[in-house]
């Protein structure tokens, strides 16, 4: 994993990871994006409107019953190509060091991205949405509806985030 | 898993799961809540303003770094006590059979939960939030900054709840 592409930083701290998971994980899809490395993937959804398709397997196709009538997905994924054993981060974009629960830096030690998508169409497995920015081909884990009574809070502050842009 | 508490109900389709996962999980830390049966759980989130801790293992508590200057955090466990085979499910208070991913229900292929918590405070490896619904001793999977940029959308509709409430 420590390769070029996917290696450790200056000021970035690993540990040593447990020796057995806990629970285990299956892929119910693949998420088909026009990203293909890294590099090339928006630095955030915000940042692309790009349509992307989400490929649900055969077997969960009827776990989409009643998803065609929500405007937004909350999506779950498995960034696969991440390292696990990073508790403190130097993001490349931001060059400070920082904890890798206060970034949303696809290496953390459960991989699991979330991401709001919106809702285009569904065509029998297939779900066209706009909000993705990961690799092309990452495993999904997960579709939700989102609510926003319970999943929208507009005013919600990222403090460092905030700092750094002043 | 078929018991009474967690059992299969009329109109509800379960499949036969993979006989292997493609993925691991670390439970990287528990939620103490108060409720320590599924029947006094809230039924979502926003029906409760207790004060709920999240308790980080030791081995990730440099990874909070900065946490506390994040108003909210997404929030991801897993439902240990779920099946997952479902596919169709016809929750008690709806009464009405849906497919598994127009749900928030914990019964999914993989039983992760996302939910906004306000943050309260930190003391070392404890973070005080509100916002959660789950049982007491729920596994931790991963703690992300809630961006209101990307994650809040107070449009969004699931336009069968909003049509069942009409």
């Amino acid at each position: 994993m420590a390769d070029d592409e996917f290696g450790i930083r200056a000021g970035e701290v690993a540990i040593p990871l447990p020796e057995k998971f806990d629970a285990g994980v299956y892929f119910i899809g693949r998420i088909q994006t026009p990203w293909t490395r890294r590099e090339e993937c928006p630095k955030n959804a915000r940042e692309s409107d790009a349509v992307c398709t989400i490929e649900v397997a055969e077997p969960y196709v009827a776990a989409l019953n009643g998803v065609e009538s929500c405007t937004h997905l909350l999506v779950l994924y498995w960034m696969d190509k991440s390292r696990r054993d990073l508790v403190l981060q130097v993001p490349r974009h931001y060059g400070e060091q920082r904890g890798t629960f206060a970034l949303r830096s696809p290496a953390r030690p459960n991989p699991i991205a979330a991401s709001v998508v919106t809702l285009r169409q569904i065509s029998g497995n297939r779900l066209s949405v706009v909000g993705l920015d990961c690799l092309d081909g990452t495993p999904l884990v997960d579709i939700k509806p989102y609510f926003a009574s319970t999943d929208s809070v507009p005013n919600a502050v990222v403090g460092w985030h905030k700092a750094q842009r002043c």
